[in-house]
């Protein structure tokens, strides 16, 4: 038997400065980390400090630990990181829609139901085309990925087939998923618009044991329902109902995003008194309920929507990009509403959660200096977020762990743990990354113009790479322990090639 | 004599899609126009539409119009673009602070006096030493240029060596710029802060004279009165007086961008009613006046300002990241006022032009949101731009002939017509730029998605410029004819070698 014929079970450890999101307004900072990874990508352990010299040693103490078959031999894979270099959880992007990548920066001019119209209803319905399907997304998936999400809410079109390939492109490219067809019977386009409420739930029920049939473990359907317009009665019924009998699946759809949308829903649903009360009807607010949006919320529905356990997805540059209005994140978090971050593509102009975070932060700065000069009884007496901008930790916590939370993932990712999945990034601020929006740690001036100490060395790296990175900075993707992306990433496989071979 | 003794006049012919733009409201499309640029940089003649079939035959027929010495051969240098690529003028950055670069990203918790006092005076006082300044200035400058930014408005800190040695690198960078060291001599930190006005005006003056002795054509001097809160009456009155004496100096400076610092300036000059009114005072409120920010002018200061025919550097991304507030651009614009953008970094997280677009779009769409909550009496009939979001046509224009015309340069630059020079970029929106956020017009998508004729596929690639773009995006930048940055241009020499000998 020669050497190579030796079964092993490799353990990835991963080496250097982690930062780690804790809660809303704490995150940990260890400098000299280290994390396994077993082959199935889940962590197995940690070390908060570990000094260069004793890192050989300390690796091998802990080897038997790995829960490995006899007879096989354990192999490790060490992943030293360099200074300028540090590992974070990957990003929750938890609205965005896939097909609508092709048209993003495009139609800034509309506000929501003209955009719709006019911009992307006609490239959704492209996607009854398969083939066209088959181009598109891997690329769209693709660019996600080398973001930095590892984790995505997508909504696809309407179409089943098409909706298909997104799950197998998903699937293919490694990354984490909930991905949903549009619910959609009516106030749409003749041409995008499903043909009955009956063809839009048995689409709906196929999707669903489609992707329970990949078994990736990774990709997940979501009920999808687009928003309260276009669904009669009826249909978001029989949605509802699927949701009831399955309480493992998600639901995604859209709220209060805008002043005409609210007035259209309240007009079509006249016995509900509020947008919220709409959802809540048919069943569809619940503990997995991903609102999008949120910006013109009522106090009676931010009741509701805490009391059901739903959460909201915050798309700050969508919310500005559309003439929205901007949501009021701080309130949702005093009143303990879970929230997470979303890019929106293509109502948002960026796929980047980086360009989130930073637009997250501009709505909540705004909103404060509102808050300053009309100060708004607030229905609570403890005010830790309300009429504050959000730190660099809530922003931190709301991009990975808060994501997590309202994908109803937080014991599984968003944060760094034993037990939990390693979903992460190795984001580099070095110089040779290129971003020219990035001083680099390496210019050498990180160290005296923030702190003297390594933990402020990587505070300061970590909100210059929050404000100032782009996908350049994102070394490494990693999701359940597989590398799936990044700059420094060499994919082995074509794009095209994985998708045709997969849907054939 | 062999061939390449022969002296020539080199013409170089730029062919492709230019956008113009012309006015407020408009921009000009040529999908197959000429630009004939002389060798000293200026713009001999252009041509709105030539056929490529007709190219070679129309290139000689205006051969003659070269001015050429005698004996001289004319040889052309003919620049073609491809599918995905088009020209536009470079972008103005009409404030921004050189050596507060090395902080881009960081101190975004902080409001403006805060910000100053714990991460922007510590970074510049770093720069008394000179040799500190010949390290970080060429990667300042070389940042800007690759971002596009042709022309810019430098301040830089209160040291007249470190000052210098900013305006060396712009010299030999090739940048278009107005150059200035900050006058300060009281509230500032006992380690930065000029000595006396004395020392100030000094060194001002001797700026001014090394600047002009350079006589690049490029780099002028400006005075910079950092703020009011910084300057004493008699430095002010100093520098008005200077001013005075020169015409055609141009001042830059801040004004009302942060409620503590608008209160604290009017306790400071009790005899005047706004803060507007301490310029004007001194004589520093003039046709060459560049005031950034204007956050929150009233009424009377927004009518002295357009009486004197001072102009706005508008910097949405360090009022939204300082918390400073939202300026009504659309207002100032209906009063006739000038109106540029300006970066201001490290106020503002990014030194791209392109990131100054998007947020005075974003900053446009909230007040405008705003507005039609709560309309405001407007002081002037007709509005064309208060309380409406700025269009993609405004946007072009406030960040390259709008900010010529706020630098009084106007029949120089901001776009293309004879005899103005040439300072401008060729832009690529092709998919091997491979910036992700932009959904390439070689993707094959732009033509069905946004209309049938070329017009339409250049606006949208223009919007998909404006939304999506970065470095990876600008080919070439050409100041006054020359190359000197892109992504595709090469340099012939070492940064700090430059620098090192224009400054030894």
């Amino acid at each position: 038997m020669s050497e190579s014929d030796v079964a092993t079970v490799t353990v990835s450890v991963f080496y250097g400065p982690v930062i780690n999101p804790k809660d809303l307004n704490t995150y940990e900072i260890l400098p000299q980390a280290l994390i396994a990874v077993d082959p199935n990508g889940t962590i197995i352990w940690t070390e908060r400090d570990v000094k260069p010299g004793n890192l050989q040693d300390y690796i091998k103490e802990r080897l038997p630990e790995v829960p490995a078959p006899d007879g096989y031999e354990i192999s490790v894979s060490l992943i030293e990181l360099d200074d300028g270099e540090f590992i974070i959880p990957g990003f929750v992007d938890t609205h965005t829609h896939a097909p609508q990548m092709p048209n993003i920066g495009s139609g800034q001019q509309y506000e929501l139901l003209d955009w719709l119209e006019h911009v992307t209803f006609p490239m959704e319905a492209r996607f009854k085309d398969i083939d066209f399907a088959k181009k598109i997304y891997p690329e769209v998936v693709r660019r996600f990925i080398n973001f930095g999400t590892t984790t995505c809410c997508y909504y696809g079109t309407l179409h089943l087939e098409a909706t298909k390939v997104l799950a197998d492109v998903v699937t293919s490219l490694g990354q984490r998923a909930l991905v949903g067809k549009c619910n959609m019977n009516r106030n749409s386009p003749e041409y995008y618009c499903e043909a009955s409420t009956e063809k839009s739930l048995e689409d709906t029920r196929k999707l669903i044991s489609y992707i329970r049939s990949l078994k990736t473990g990774l990709v997940s359907p979501v009920l999808t329902p687009r928003f309260a317009i276009s669904c009669t009665g009826d249909l978001l019924e029989g949605i509802g109902k699927i949701a009831e009998q399955d309480k493992t699946l998600a639901i995604q759809t859209h709220i209060s995003e805008n002043a005409g949308e609210i007035k259209f829903t309240k007009e079509l649903f006249p016995d509900c008194d509020t947008y919220a009360s709409v959802y809540a009807k048919y069943g569809l607010l619940r503990e997995r309920t991903i609102l999008a949006h949120g910006v013109h919320l009522e106090e009676s529905e931010l009741k509701m929507i805490k009391e059901l356990g739903a959460g909201i997805s915050h798309c700050p540059t969508s919310n500005f990009n559309l003439r929205s209005g901007m949501a009021k994140v701080g309130d949702m978090l005093d009143r303990g509403i879970k929230v997470g971050l979303g890019t929106d593509v293509s109502g948002g102009f960026s796929p980047s959660m980086l360009n989130a975070i930073q637009n997250a932060s501009i709505c909540s700065k705004m909103i404060a200096l509102q808050s300053a000069i009309e100060p708004t009884n607030l229905s609570f007496s403890k005010s830790n977020f309300s009429g504050k901008q959000l730190s660099i930790a809530t922003l931190l916590y709301l991009a990975t762990l808060g994501g997590a939370s309202l994908c109803c993932m937080e014991d599984k990712i968003g944060s760094f743990a034993v037990r939990k999945s390693f979903d992460a990034l190795i984001v580099s601020v070095r110089a040779e990354t290129e971003n020219p929006s990035i001083w680099s740690a390496t210019d050498g001036d990180t160290k005296n113009c923030q702190g003297h100490d390594i933990e402020k060395r990587l505070d300061a790296q970590l909100e210059r790479f929050l404000f100032g990175g782009d996908d350049r900075n994102i070394l490494k993707v990693y999701v359940q322990g597989k590398c799936i992306g990044g700059k420094a990433y060499k994919p082995k496989i074509d794009l095209q090639t994985v998708v045709t071979s997969s849907t054939n």
